[in-house]
């Protein structure tokens, strides 16, 4: 394990923030709030302490697998531990383990809240509590590659840890390249979104914060109705973007390359269209009793729709009222989430497709066993390792899901509540149904409770492997 | 598809469904129930169906996997049909989808009931309801197989079809033998149950049902407040038989062979063991304040852990009134379920074991990819056949659950409601929570959902290829 160059990277990691966080404190000092010093004084000493661990660079940099998870994970815990300060020293959030949830909600992308009055923060807050999404929904460490050079090749590693789904493929075959890539599509999208919501007369600063918070599938909202107090259109075009930060960003790198013809072929792309459309269709047939008209229950429908299988979780509706078919929808929906290599969370639409295909193929498999069968997804053979790979993530998600669900229960809150509140966790999408619902938030679980669901966030976010490695006694040998 | 061999098969099991259905006709005349006749007409008209498809016998006994498995599952179709008649020309259950899921739940040892009063129904139809546990248990083709001479060799399809777990071993070369020696076990098991129980003074009536409940892991009981009403020293007696029955049958012939090490060896065996000592000791420690005292939180965890672990079913209290984290362990419970190679239904310990050792596997080779690791049960290697045929399994097995629970969510009953009637009925449990809980059952659903949860019972026993299989147009073709 090299030791020095995790050193190195989790460094820089702290600067970066650091730099960030400048952004919030610029809207401090524009509206004068006090809650600005609470800023100041965390970017002093992230300067610091990053400046320390940087000083000496180290004499390798080389990374392999298990050292690009182990960076990934312990840059993920320190952002998270420090982007909470803020929070905590202004006294926004009293209770640390509190400004710690509500921060690796943010950076996670999850969106759930344990504040009951989010109108209460000042605008700082509120700004670098929405920021916290759209950093962690590309990935922090992906942005550093951006400006860091690695070692050829070794940086992969890194990508490959921070990045969702199953696979990441390079769009050039420059790693550093390809995260500018990436960074750039995401910068544009979010500049796209904010202009539309700014021309539509939403003010200013809500059109950011709430474009930060569709760009990274968060669903941090600066008022206490989320988006239900916006117009229609706003609604419209938030439920269009929300869609659209849930499909793969090499589809738009294809696109931007004039490769339209292989972008639509996506099989991924095709089974996400089919299953938002249907998605839908179903819940707008079962939910029109709860709404005037036709409209306005396709209007809701497809934007909650959106809201779940993007794992965004903003809310215009209290959909915790809807009737049991579309509740069970919704739920079904969070297991699914987004396309992989999008800000979305959740297992990703290519590893349902993939879980179809292979038992398809088993099960033809058991009517000719003497053809062999092969899954192939877009074209391409896809191997045995990452059928096997994939089952195991399956298996390692259900045991962390049973667990934390077992931890939560001791509280004694109802079923329902737990459940959705550790599937709304760890597939990062924010409220679940009965006390976590869309209206409610995560205030009122214990301390260790909270803590389980920051674990299964951050497991979320992060695919499982480099948070788990840390608890391998294995990872901290020296081999 | 070697059609006149299934067509053989078929009818031998008609015979000897109305053979076994002697024995309830026995019970009418002691008693001078009138119902009586419904059994009789059923018997004649099974007797002439049945002799009318054995007349012919077929040239070619030879059965491939594929024939197996279609001749299993439309067997199983054939005896709940025929198996509902008393019920419905009787007039005890007027509707006959009612009377279907009945039997369907009685063969499949599942228990789930559509009856609000139990103890309305004659004797001989209660009889007859806890007798198709006892034949559902086993497997009613294994019975034939015992009779019924095949072609060397292929009549192990018919046991790979019928038997519950990953795989099953031949304890004896000869498969026929291999079925007279199980069905000899479970028939000791069985006298020494009911023995216990009438000794302990029982009426011999209830203490043959209830072993019929508890042999085949089934459910039915005879009373409406189901175990009860009965003494203490009697629902140990039925929690240490339900435990027994989930046990690997293999175990016990090790055991009768005096390969007692080897049987205590058994790396599944060991799992169950830990399992249900967890469970309880949880269950007892969070639902002390349901009851008087801790031996009484003991003696009544133990039972429901055993009743809901063994996929059995019976209930001695109303377990959906506990906190939480009980109710939330006997959900998961539900799902684990008993041995492979037991009478018990769920996924079963050994597939539970076999995926987090795969898992574990998969953990290790990321760490230290260049060793080549392998799974081992029971110190064999286990192939990665059987690891991906099992990781297919668990696919179908969570789409045809989300199928299920979608399909009957339409009716607009709650969440918890929903969700555990399509657990209890695909693992073979009976009751559920909510309501469906144990004092309440599974009358209320429509037709539609009725069918549905026919179908998971049937998959869920039956272990989902056979059934699955019928709808695959692949089968029906002459190939």
């Amino acid at each position: 394990m090299n030791f020095s160059v995790i050193r190195y990277v989790c460094g820089w990691m702290l600067l970066v923030v650091a730099a960030f966080m400048a952004l919030p404190g610029l809207v401090a000092i524009y509206f004068h709030e006090e809650a600005g010093f609470a800023l100041l004084w965390t970017i002093l000493a992230s300067l610091a302490v990053g400046g320390l661990l940087i000083i000496k660079k180290p004499k390798n940099k080389v990374f392999y697998s298990s050292e690009g998870y182990v960076t990934v994970a312990l840059s993920w815990l320190i952002i998270s531990a420090v982007g909470a300060l803020p929070f905590f020293i202004s006294g926004c959030i009293p209770n640390y383990i509190d400004a710690f949830f509500e921060t690796v909600s943010g950076f996670t992308t999850t969106g759930a809240s344990i504040l009951s009055d989010v109108e209460a923060l000042p605008k700082c807050m509120l700004f670098w509590r929405s920021l916290t999404h759209w950093i962690g929904g590309m990935g922090v460490l992906v942005f550093i590659l951006c400006l860091l050079p690695m070692t050829g090749g070794s940086n992969m590693n890194i990508m490959k840890a921070e990045s969702p789904g199953p696979s990441v493929s390079r769009l050039v075959p420059k790693v550093q390249s390809t995260a500018k890539i990436l960074y750039s599509i995401y910068l544009a999208l979010t500049v796209i979104e904010f202009l539309i919501l700014a021309l539509s007369r939403m003010p200013l600063f809500d059109a950011c914060t709430i474009t930060f918070g569709t760009a990274g599938t968060g669903g941090f909202g600066i008022l206490n109705s989320s988006i239900g107090s916006y117009t229609a259109f706003q609604q419209g075009v938030i439920t269009v973007f929300m869609l659209l930060f849930g499909v793969n960003f090499n589809i738009y790198f294809l696109i931007i390359t004039g490769k339209i013809a292989q972008a639509l072929k996506s099989e991924e792309l095709r089974a996400y269209a089919v299953i938002v459309v249907m998605a839908i269709a179903m819940i707008t047939a079962n939910s029109l009793e709860m709404f005037k008209n036709v409209y306005e229950a396709f209007h809701h429908s497809a934007f909650t729709v959106a809201s779940i299988i993007t794992t965004t979780g903003f809310a215009t509706v209290d959909f915790d009222t809807w009737p049991v078919l579309s509740r069970t929808i919704l739920v079904l929906l969070m297991f699914i989430g987004a396309c992989a290599g999008s800000t979305g969370g959740g297992l990703k639409v290519s590893r349902m497709l993939l879980l179809a295909k292979t038992a398809r193929k088993e099960i033809k498999h058991s009517l000719h066993p003497k053809i062999v069968w092969k899954v192939k997804m877009d074209g391409k053979v896809v191997e045995h390792d990452v059928e096997r790979s994939l089952n195991t993530y399956m298996v390692i998600y259900t045991m962390i899901f049973v667990a934390s669900l077992l931890v939560i229960s001791v509280e004694n809150y109802d079923i329902i509540t737990n459940f959705t509140a550790v599937a709304a966790t760890i597939n990062n999408i924010g409220p679940g149904l009965s006390l976590v619902g869309p209206t409610a938030n995560y205030g009122f679980y214990g301390w260790l409770s909270k803590l389980v669901l920051c674990f299964d966030m951050l497991v979320g976010r992060l695919e499982i492997f480099p948070i788990l490695l840390l608890f391998v006694p294995g990872t901290w040998k020296r081999f």
